[in-house]
């Protein structure tokens, strides 16, 4: 069989996780991974994989079918995503949904102009929680969609309450209120504010001697971040936070509950992930839509997409014959 | 706006679902209902719909983008759908897994002769769970998908009651075992056998004088349907059945269940469905698909389809900029 090659540029958690995926599906194989630090100092998963600068990405540009970029959306996404695009044809998970239409139409000018294929925002939110939001407005055009995320580590948060002055470390946990999902799989299309969907668990290790008073109050009152929501903080030594909480588990629900025909019948849809690794599970996803975009760049197309493009046949290793004969 | 021109061929359930769906979507309308009964016969939910008779259907073929034929599976469909698609668009929800593959063949054939589009085994199951069930096996290709159903009324279990003699009417529904669902839920990977999964509540009206042993025996020891299950059987009026059994929930979960990474991390995924009314949600999807069938043959596509096939952008009413922006 001929494997499908995919790069990874990009060597944090989402390119670690994209490198065991990729042993998990017969059909691909890791050619290098493109790091922006020294490629000498980074050591890899598996063994024998190459890394090479990132600067070098253009040396492989006729050994790889897709390469997976795997960068913060903030700063890197937004200039990385349509450099490497021109040259390769690539997934992200750019995760910024308020600038998600600015970077498509970026994308898809540089697919376009190199000939690729960029999908974009992939992995569960965005991903197959607004495949869940589609189906449901798509299906049930009156009604209501709640998306509900956690119980999980929020690195945004995680990274505000850091950069507090005399706080060490700290991890910060989205938890769904219970009263509100049960409120929502009742069907009484309820209307919520942010404090009543999501409560905040804050764990702080702090300097030795700092105004713990002052860190809690600044976090509680920090706008945007934590201020709109009830807010715990906990202050525990730097070990225990190393030891209970360097785990990445993630997940939530999404939930559409509308109406049908002239009596107004209720129906409910639920979509809902329970996640030990956060990285490795968005990782899984990514390399499936590698497997699309390689599928449809062989048919000559080219462009951005979102998962709303990719038909569903395409992230599967599995043949329309046998999808049509066990899965349907 | 140019609206999207709906036939329904035959009209049970499903058509009439069918039927309140499209008032529900203002980009369609409903051209004109197809009966085999004397169209004088047939009244409609809303009022001033054309019924037709079948025979008819070729009279309307410049009036219709998409039929969507609500026959059963077992006699109708195999028929009915290659005839149609000859001279429409067509969407179908042709739910006899194991012959699937078959009809897929006789639909692909028929609808590129026609230089049409007919998407076939649309709906939930198959549908929506079939999709789920793809996502589950792509993303997490190690692990265990499991497919509940219920509670609901199942036909053709309702059906196989009341052709045993002095049955005046029957209802059947299927029930998921609560204790297989959590043992799924808490990620054992449990094999089952079909006893563990569901059990089988039957209410029985029976003709007066009626041997209710024997019947109650006739039902427990059927094979296939009842023998393999945990099966309960309660005798009521023909009122009561009316009364309180005569509503058509249903619902279900498919759940898979995996692992990601070289530390095995568990990860799950849940997909479910609480349904007032069966019939109108499906009709609810078929709706949307056959908006995606209008947009494949406008773009001059043809032949079968399943859902696996349709790139979920193609069933929102909405434009790929907006879906971007709002759902994404």
């Amino acid at each position: 069989m001929e494997k499908i090659r995919i790069g990874i540029a990009g060597y944090g958690n989402i390119g670690r996780g994209v490198e065991q995926a990729i042993e998990r599906n017969a059909d691909m194989e890791l050619v290098a991974v493109f790091t922006r630090r020294d490629p000498k100092t980074v050591s890899t998963v598996s063994e024998g994989v190459s890394v090479l600068s990132m600067n070098d990405l253009h040396l492989k540009k006729d050994d790889i079918d897709v390469m997976i970029v795997c960068g913060g959306s903030a700063t890197d996404l937004p200039k990385m995503g349509p450099d490497i695009v021109k040259y390769f044809n690539t997934i992200d998970s750019f995760d910024t949904h308020a600038k998600i239409p600015e970077y498509y139409n970026h994308m898809d000018e540089a697919a376009k102009g190199g000939n690729h294929i960029g999908i974009i925002s992939v992995g569960w939110d965005p991903g197959m929680f607004s495949l869940n939001r589609l189906f449901g407005d798509s299906f049930l055009p009156q009604g209501d969609t709640y998306t509900f995320w956690g119980k999980g580590v929020s690195q945004g948060h995680s990274d505000a309450i850091r950069r507090i002055p005399h706080v060490k470390n700290a991890i910060q946990y989205t938890v769904p209120v219970d009263e509100a999902v049960e409120e929502v799989r009742s069907g009484s299309g309820p209307k919520f504010t942010a404090r009543q969907m999501h409560r905040r668990e804050c764990f702080v290790a702090a300097e030795e001697g700092a105004d713990l008073k002052e860190i809690e109050d600044t976090i509680k009152n920090m706008p945007n971040y934590f201020a709109e929501y009830d807010t715990t903080v906990q202050f525990i030594t730097e070990e225990e936070l190393k030891e209970k909480h360097s785990k990445m588990p993630h997940g939530g629900f999404v939930i559409r509950s509308g109406e049908t025909g002239k009596d107004n019948h209720k129906e409910m849809m639920e979509y809902s992930l329970k996640l030990e690794s956060n990285p490795e599970f968005t990782s899984s996803i990514l390399v499936c839509y590698a497997r699309a975009a390689y599928r449809l760049a062989k048919k000559g197309e080219s462009g951005a997409r979102t998962v709303f493009d990719i038909a569903p046949a395409l992230l599967s290793a599995k043949s329309p014959e046998e999808i049509r004969k066990q899965l349907l």
